[in-house]
């Protein structure tokens, strides 16, 4: 049972180093949501449970892996941004993509009884995971910027197409050939004239998805402690500054949020 | 907010088809499992229910994915085996990867109340994955004589070093300097002349591991059918033949269990 | 002006080893040697100086690089096969493809006048070269057989076009419209009816293209010795084996080259 | 000999597309030129026919290949860098490698006899070729300004090297003995207090390499032309804008040079 007879299978493995000085994003989908969804009755077009419990796991993923400066999730899917000069693991893709998506997956499972409580997990979901690296920071705005636009006209279409079925009665198949060649005005009329919907009033978090930045917060908490020349403990206000990830539902498309934020993307980063 | 214009970024995915006619093994290890273990109290140097564990987690990665002509486990890791003719998602490395290890992941903490039944989950655990390629069948067998050999070896160790810590009162530092050097003969015949214990008599799935392959079997169920003539239901045993992931704990380092399952590898699997 | 400033360079560098125990393949094409052969008047279908210019710069390759088991090439094409165990170069990916080409290129140029007498090479010609892997003995044999079938499905089609434009004096349309659509039968039948011409007596270095192999032969040279006791020197002929790289234009898509010379493509080669 | 039956092999052509947005750099290095040199009689520590043959070659490279925006060479290597939006060949690093050695390659055996006159060529070179991406543009300025500082390294190490052995007689080993440990000033204070050099002074073609650049020129030349009204010819100056590949030697790792020519790198080349 000499070991060393077969060790030379591990020449194998091929390497698989990340181009250094690239960002580094890992996208993640869930795997046959849309079965998964039906089964488990996400509320339609948009489940309030579902995604804050994809955020969850999202936050999971940046507080338990290294390096991770952003992250942009909507409806099943999440990107994960690692810094340009990171090195964990010495920047191999594998190890990048099954952390990931493995600690995302044992969260959503994890984490599934705390945002749906009356609705039992049937069965573990899967997800699937790519690595994609970007060389400029405008690249990679671009990327992120793809992402949201494609929030966007998802969701307006969402929108309109279930408040046809929901409210006007249609089958989907008859939503979707009456929004067939519709144009994004087309679309916000409809939700207008015949729902009195504003879509620009929509909640934030559907139209825009979330964006899980590093924020520093102060935590105040109260601690007894007893004073020098007191005899009595008394109650005393601790401030510590703890750095935490944040959810956000705003535009990063345009440029006021990366003016905002410099630190995501600084060069040194 | 055209998503057209930013569409180019998909263009920056790099094609990761694996080489066709190859054996493709996917491997996944716990991450921090050392610590995870002892969070959650795992019995030294194994513990049942975490082994069951993986294994529950296996066989439901081989049912929900495609093309898995074996698996083999020890300890906190897995491999599985795809088939070398296998065009599941086009042979993307990524796809493969990231579905066993978020589905493993996500089953992980599904099944746990199952094994786990007084030992509350503390955190969703991580994995992480790999991929590698045999061009041959030798190369294969080989790869899961390496992992036997392995599972072999460490596990004689920890036999004789959780003795020596747990019986004879050692510290973890002096069961260590007294293993240093030793040879397999030597651990035998610690065991035997100190703790009584003959090694081979040691459970076959911690001295093998476990090995999970598909196998048809007859399922008997019992129907109430109203056959035509009669008035009354009858009770009829219906067999039923179903292809099922059954776990062993064998040797697959010598030529025999593959003579006994020529199917698994066969050429046009 | 320090040197180490600078050497993080080195590090993106990526790792192109080729995956061990496969056969690996590097062909190479002519760069526009359509437009070369014109401006070299190579003579059409087949000019035999190209041809035999060709095979001695693939010779030169399989001399001077390492591990080379087998060549095959046809019109402006070569492809070189090393061994499935090759360790040349770490088995990187780049150095097999260029030191292929770019010892071609350069022998190209060197050995042009032993071939083109009267016509002086104009310009210095490119070669553009590419690797695949192979893992099984089938595979690769299949790969060969795919060029050599190409090699007789273009030279069929090129030898009935050029005796229509040379001797029935159609305009390369004219022939191209003709031919459009016929079937190798056809074909045959056009050469034979029009041109009296029977395709299978056509040379075999044109319908089967050149195949390298390395072959130990026998070479008899004289040398002058004087023997002891012996006043005058002796011419004394002295046979030496020596191992040459040998052209020959057979069938290789067949088993019959593959049963005659079982040691090119030998498990342990 | 159906063709199509073999074609599967293609499949097995991985994908090997640059990532974009990169700068793409191939380096060439001659193979063996150790023996090359010496059995070509190359002058030492530098040949200045051998350098100019090399220059040759690199501006055939950039002339016949496409989207090559600055070439750098010293000894016997030469670097050239393709611009980042370059589509050529849709970025295949096969496709670069192969093509610029074997065009070097060629061109070397073709324009040998114009820097070699009274040398013949002996046999057909080699050469070993490889390729790397630089995500920004200060990575491809510090991979240049590496080339550069090792020219200078090794300049100043063989400029003293050959003047102890054939000046002072030493033998190789001696010398490299004499100058085992010394630093930059050491070497210099040889080569000034013991020869009388002032190495600043030696050929800045030496100490600094060959950048290659494209630049405008104004070729003029002269036409015979028959003006209307006029009975005779008149020669007429005739000037034409042309881009050619000039050779400089000049320091590239300062930011003097890349300030004067900023369209080389400019973000949109």
């Amino acid at each position: 049972m000499a070991k060393s007879k077969f060790e030379y299978v591990r020449d194998f493995e091929a390497d698989d180093t990340c181009l250094p000085n690239c960002w580094i994003v890992v996208r993640l989908d869930g795997r046959n949501f849309h079965r998964f969804a039906e089964q488990h009755e996400f509320k339609k077009p948009n489940d309030d449970r579902a995604l804050h419990l994809m955020t969850r796991c999202a936050q999971t993923v940046m507080q338990e892996l290294e390096d991770i400066a952003i992250a942009y999730g909507q409806s099943d899917e999440y990107s994960f941004v690692f810094k340009r000069k990171s090195k964990w693991f010495k920047r191999r893709a594998s190890k990048f993509m099954t952390h990931v998506v493995s600690q995302f997956a044992s969260s959503y499972v994890f984490y599934w009884k705390d945002y749906f409580k009356d609705q039992q997990l049937l069965y573990p979901p899967g997800f699937d995971g790519r690595i994609v690296l970007y060389p400029s920071t405008q690249n990679l705005k671009d990327y992120l910027s793809w992402r949201q636009a494609d929030c966007h006209i998802n969701n307006l279409y969402n929108t309109v197409f279930w408040m046809l079925v929901q409210r006007s009665g249609l089958t989907p198949v008859q939503a979707q050939d009456r929004l067939q060649g519709t144009l994004a005005g087309d679309k916000n009329e409809i939700l207008f004239s015949e729902f009195n919907i504003n879509y620009n009033n929509e909640p934030l978090m559907y139209r825009k998805g979330t964006v899980l930045i590093w924020q520093k917060v102060n935590e105040v908490t109260t601690k007894k402690i007893k004073l020098p020349k007191e005899t009595e403990e008394q109650e005393i206000e601790v401030t510590r500054t703890r750095t935490k990830v944040v959810p956000l539902h705003c535009d990063i498309i345009g440029d006021q949020f990366w003016e905002e934020y410099p630190e995501i993307l600084a060069e040194d980063s």
